[in-house]
């Protein structure tokens, strides 16, 4: 039984709570948040979790074996640093840290005391990306040719970050995992019409043999869009994450080309097909990730958004704050 | 009575030849094409028009008042050229020109000569770009935040001409038509996979005070998108060419931004209210197109899509490819 | 302080629990169900509220004021009774009887003890049904024509009732709330395939004044439908409940009939104008509902949903079920 | 070379004349509308055709061997009379007669000349319709439990048919081509709202094996929606007319009926796996039906739209005219 200790309790920690909570093999040991308030919402919905405001207790506690962090990203490296240090495997969430270096110092850390560091890139777990995992493993799209995403509301302004590090980390991460090779070079340009920090941007990331990712983030669209578009070379497909029944639809279409002898011109020609919507399995992806995680550290392996996975992550949000900063420049990773 | 010669007989030629016949105050007199089998078809389904393998003979005849270039965009400048110098107005496909300076040149020789050109911007007169531009107009969106637009299909692919030179016009055009302002510098990404030419590209326009424009273009995709999401201070609104009935929606949903006092933060809050899709006109554009045109000429007024404004759709493509070969570089305008 | 006894803590008990915990004014005193393992739940996530296997326990209990009877529908009668005897206030789940004899012995029963009855057609507290209802007061529909219903789905067959006992009651309250003026007569069809209940059924239901209503329940569509139409003489809406953020949509769209001089034949002219997406209020229908109750039996007032607006409920179940086994004949009501 | 005369130039006789002259095997040599206004229409839209006035001299015409009656359905019986009497095969709009009567007579008059007769059920000859009978005759649905069918919209009226003999006949020959089974018996309800005819009307079909149809029609829908359910014991599937790329959606939902010994209640389990979008041929539907008369004269073959099978549509519309009449009476076919 792994005893969970929970710090942060806003938004998002009443789930990695419950979820952790609903697990064989974990229960939950304590909550913390400086907030009052948060904590007195803690005590009411699970009565029988320690409360605290000081994070220090938490690490410390011999109770613990799991120290889950979250908290807005500020804090994430101090957090995680001293869970580590207190030997407890870390759960944080994402984006890792509020740079490459932090993230890289903490790997080390873990490595060093034989901890395990899983970054909350929940999206990976989700029926939706495994589905496409599984149709590019079995070499249903052939050849990747791009990833395009959109991904856009009328959001919640953060204020102390921009809409790419709030929003792309889900694409970053979800990219990296599907095209598996690493990424070479990226160009970002945005805008900021409000507070100073950019509320639209677009992310276009060069991978190796042609391969070409791009994002679209928004904080000022009227409309919500979740939908991604990956083109292979023998099927290609749309993922509309808001559909609740047809997330995946899966073309067959395609182009073909081919030569005419002593011909210039290559000869084009189009495929088109039936569509096909595989079913997607519906269990909550916290969950899913959550078990992996104690899996990984039951059996002692390592979970596919490891620190170092986050770190790419970071890596991209560092470059394409870079690239921002000179309106579109190409940086390289 | 003006008479009118249409240069080209291929996919739009039709088209154009169709609509010229129907509009009062114009008749089609000679059609061209250097394909025997094109000029076969335009004498069948219009019996009675002159019908010529030779541009030379159609650009001199003294019958012809108007001559429509509706050619593939490396005979655009020579036509063009040939038809101003023998004293005709010029109705010319989009793009205008292979590059700016043909275009430049062009534009002087019709102010000497007393000579219109129109560049085909159909868009620019359609039920929805006009239905857009009066809510513009008329203060219902408020200063404008962003232009983004989404223009996938798995599409034709060109042999000559990029994704970017074949879809991008539209966009180009019509932002330059709704924003007003004229744009400073853009950045253009994207990837060619199959024939040489770039099959996926995205552009982003910088544009006085803050406004930023993005277009996506690709021609690999399995779903056909034809969306637009223009973001104003007071509302918003969604364009989906694609929808029958509801091409636009304009929606009461935005920010308003504070400051509270003797705190640092912006207060950010949402409005959300009612959406609001307004009836479009339905006229076929390339129809309302070119009676502006007619009226142009026997008014002696300018085109809103003028040779100007073909150039400066040019410029923007110039641009963008240069941007392109740079991987992202920004390219002032 | 209003306290509340809850019989039945099945699907839908918890959300009563729930909704009225979170009243002011109410507060959930006792959960009874026969059921150890629903009870077990109970007491977990609602600690501190009196549990119970006996349903006679709580309707007796002098700490109750208010009892909601969320069963079967075999058993809402013998426990509003027995409720309504030991002077409780009642909230029963929809159909409010088994047959419209138990509903006028109830109704008449809670009028001498002067108690409340409140049936739980939910749907007529959803920010869409009042928004509809405004619409139609304030006349902007005008003169209504008909209301016409799809509510398919591949659903929970049901062991003892129908489709039109379990998804009818729905449209039903809706169309009488609605339409205001008291239905005639009705026509039902249908079929079972399976276990000897109907699972697919389609009701007219006429209404005086030419007003006609249609109800179309499928327990075995392979999508989820809930859509309505309602036309009016000067504008026709369309309710999709499934749609997250355009419930309703309101077309200003018709017909306008006029006689020419002299001339059998009407004229039939179309009118086509804008379409408007009303906002529509977010708050749980079924909060809403229970304040509404606890506001009625403060101020002793008739709830919109009380015992009479359930009979009729009953009553048309009963006519469609006896025109059903006709295959079809009218039933006057 | 069969030589067709088509009498009836207005809103459906243009695509008539355009298809047979697009075929190998026919050519259209007269035209006949006792408009001038028609004719005129006639004579420029297709030069060469000798056009009349006079249906009499069409069809005793030498050069005609296939008659088109293309005019409102109460000219249908007398001229396809005059037709067969002349020899000619007959093409007649849908539907057939304004009687079964009528209909008897021609078919008898028909088979006794040896001539053809098709009626014009264009939908059977989709792209979409033809998928649907394969999938039904490979068995991928399994036996058919029912049709359910919706086609509205704000509609043309009719001066001299209600909304039942304009919009029904698609889906009762649709029906009766699919379900392959007699029906037995329907049920029609409806309104006049406008003009004494009923512009909104709802069809219940009972076919044996407890198979069962349903249709919607309405023409004062302020949204157009052309919607078929088809329910079968092992796939289901949605029939979207309107939608561009995925017309038919099959669905691997369903419910496994099964009993536990020793136990009264069936269990009812589901089934829910992937959807899948067959492509659907696109050639026009009145090409491929015209193509397919040709045919059947040449060899001598039944048309699976002929007589009888117009006359089956016919008796269905006078037995939903008489059960509208009753309003919701039972009526034996």
């Amino acid at each position: 039984m792994l005893r969970v200790g929970v710090i942060g309790y806003g938004y998002w920690g009443p789930n990695i709570v419950r979820n952790f909570s609903g697990l064989e093999g974990a229960r939950v040991g304590m909550i913390c948040d400086k907030s009052p308030e948060a904590l007195k919402r803690a005590g009411k919905n699970f009565p029988g979790i320690s409360l605290t405001a000081d994070p220090g207790e938490l690490v410390r506690s011999p109770e613990i074996d799991i120290v889950a962090v979250i908290t807005p990203v500020w804090l994430h490296y101090e957090l995680t640093k001293s869970a580590l240090e207190n030997g407890k495997h870390v759960f944080v969430e994402k984006p890792f840290t509020a740079n490459a270096a932090q993230a890289e110092e903490l790997i080390e850390l873990a490595e060093r005391k034989h901890l395990k560091i899983m970054v909350d890139h929940t999206f990976l777990f989700t029926g939706a990306v495994r589905k496409i995992r599984h149709l590019i493993d079995d070499g249903v799209l052939g050849d990747l040719f791009y990833y395009d995403s959109m991904r856009v509301n009328l959001g919640l302004f953060q204020h102390d970050i921009n809409v790419i590090w709030d929003l792309a980390p889900h694409d970053l991460s979800i990219m990296n995992y599907l095209l598996k090779s690493k990424p070479e070079a990226l160009v970002a340009t945005g805008q900021s019409h409000l507070n100073g920090h950019e509320n639209i941007a677009f992310i276009t990331v060069y991978f190796p043999d042609k391969v070409i990712a791009h994002i679209n983030v928004n904080w000022l669209s009227p409309v919500k869009i979740r939908t991604t578009l990956i083109g292979g070379e023998k099927k290609m497909l749309v993922w509309n994450d808001l559909s609740a029944d047809e997330k995946i639809k899966v073309y067959d279409k395609g182009v073909d080309i081919s030569t005419r002898e002593n011909v210039y011109d290559l000869l084009v020609s189009y495929r088109s097909g039936d569509m096909w919507a595989p079913q997607v399995e519906q269990t909550e992806a916290l969950k899913v990730e959550l078990a992996h995680f104690l899996q990984c550290i039951h059996d002692d392996q390592t979970p596919i958004n490891d620190g170092l996975s986050g770190l790419r992550v970071v890596q991209m949000l560092e470059a394409a704050e870079k690239s921002l900063q000179n309106r579109g420049g190409l940086v390289q990773l």
